[in-house]
């Protein structure tokens, strides 16, 4: 039967441990040493601290130092690590890894690799997988996924992409229920560029919200447009890098950004810098508050990206909207001017 | 200088005025006999009823009885008529137009050809055209545009499309502002398939939103979901009529879902099944205080439509979504299960 390991103990990952226990599976669950209440909660027959809600008593929880105890005889392993911290955990857990696991991965982002190249989130786990395991397969995960409708149990339907489809069948065949509807692919580039991306088209979606705060009338329109142009942008950062266009229209991109446009913190600093906040006040309030906005790291290395493939001719010219974001967000552009001036380059 | 006469003073028509007058163009907005409260508030310089905002004084007003004169050297013809009585009413301004006319279309569905197919409105009209008019350019609108956000100038993205993309262009020409952003194209099929089944999918949408009332708990993950499929099965509808895929991913059809999704009546509809009520009582609730919601009937059209294509062989199989929608409207489904079942086959 099988033992899955879930790493990283915030609402993704504790929220995989309901399908998978509904499924008969084994979970154990560490946390991180940020996850230590997490797991003192959670130990104690509390809610989660994230979901408002109790989880299965099934699941063995593990303290950040029993990182050994929560690896042992594990068949599967799932990383829900933030993408800034994923190379660091991941380089913890792979001396307790076994032939024959299968990894999977929900971290969404880019990350600079050893070269200092900005890469998709599987590359950052290839490069720290030692010669014995380099066979090991990475499934990535994607689609439109709230981690409390998880644990509440709403239909979810989700990609898991890897370039092994069958392992991909196989994490499947564990976590599929009659809620929890997973489909596999085996575009993992496509899946990934989509779920990095997504984040930062989040903020510009919010920025349509807060553009009704500044006007006084609402920019539904505005925002639709804005929700188009995404799915262009990422589609042409998709090809460039390798990836399909199915992933970018289905689940991991079109999905994921309609959710991550209705709710959110990525919407949210958008609908604040689009209300009329300075970006640079913005930003610091949010760091100041200690929120992390995985979008302002995202259109960045998106951006930082998207020059790369134009100077190498994968990509043929600017990406507007991606340009505008990062001006806004990083060089304080105006925001509604800059908007404007984006749906009427398109 | 061009002369734009608007056939129907609701809300959409009316809104389009606005571009035009900015522009300097002649604009002869013509009420239908259910717009004479309209006609009269605008004469009288009060508020449009719909959009509660005054409407520029240079508009030119006429009334039911006045179509000769609303349509007196007309260059361009505006046609913003609910889809289920386009073809009576165009059947009353064939005889005023003149050749050289281009005409545009910002209805949205099917309806019955006189051989009694189901068609696209531009087929309604081309077979109203007389012989010595058969070559007057059909210019049909999509994208994500609420009328009184044109009204009040959120930055806004459409389409006009047309088989002869210069009538196309000699209509942005004369519409777009620097908030009116007009994108020319040539796939009227898919255009008009996008916009019409968009009012049929924002039905789903809604039930996803319905869901949460009737569970306790949000179903963003499903209504995220729902949207890709919805994508999904309007690509298969308007690839066997015929259409472009880049529509249907576009501003027709995925710009306007999101915004479809987002209000309005035919997400409403679906938010009061999806709550909880039976269908056939929301729907005589619906008929009771005689509102249309488009998306009841474009998703019998729509229902329809595939079947015709699936029996010639233009479709491979029964699209889920759009069966379950038929089911829950017309022979009262059980929506919840129903939805669920949609997703899991997915």
């Amino acid at each position: 039967m099988a033992v899955v390991t879930i790493i990283g103990a915030g609402a993704m990952g504790s929220a995989l441990a309901v399908p998978l226990i509904d499924n008969g599976c084994t979970v154990k669950l560490w946390g991180t040493e940020l996850d230590g209440d997490i797991i003192k909660e959670l130990k104690e027959g509390r809610e989660h601290p994230k979901h408002k809600h109790k989880l299965p008593v099934e699941i063995e929880l593990y303290y950040a130092n029993e990182l050994d105890k929560a690896m042992k005889n594990s068949t599967h392993v799932i990383l829900a690590i933030t993408s800034d911290a994923l190379g660091k955990v991941f380089e913890r857990v792979v001396p307790y890894l076994n032939e024959g696991v299968i990894i999977a991965t929900v971290s969404k982002g880019y990350d600079y690799n050893k070269n200092d190249e900005i890469v998709i989130l599987p590359d950052i786990l290839k490069e720290r997988l030692p010669e014995k395991l380099k066979g090991v397969p990475i499934v990535v995960v994607g689609g439109p996924c709230k981690a409390n409708e998880v644990v509440f149990k709403s239909p979810s339907n989700v990609v898991y992409a890897c370039e092994d489809i069958e392992a991909a069948r196989n994490f499947k065949q564990l976590i599929q229920t009659d809620v929890y509807n997973v489909k596999v692919d085996t575009d993992v580039i496509g899946t990934e560029v989509s779920v990095a991306m997504k984040n930062a088209y989040a903020v510009a979606l919010g920025f349509a919200e807060g553009f009704k705060q500044r006007k006084g009338f609402t920019h539904n329109n505005t925002k639709s447009a804005l929700f188009v142009i995404a799915l262009q942008e990422m589609i042409q950062l998709s090809n460039a890098m390798g990836g399909e266009m199915r992933s970018v229209i289905g689940l991991p991109g079109a999905g994921d950004l309609e959710v991550t446009g209705e709710a959110g913190r990525n919407r949210l600093l958008g609908e604040v810098i689009g209300g009329g906040m300075n970006s640079f006040d913005a930003i610091q309030k949010m760091k100041d508050e200690d929120i992390t906005v995985e979008g302002y790291s995202a259109v960045n290395f998106g951006y930082q990206l998207s020059q790369q493939l134009i100077k190498t001719g994968k990509i043929e010219k600017e990406l507007p909207l991606l340009n505008a974001l990062n001006n806004i967000l990083y060089d304080n552009a105006e925001c509604y001017k800059s908007i404007k001036e984006v749906l009427n380059q398109y």
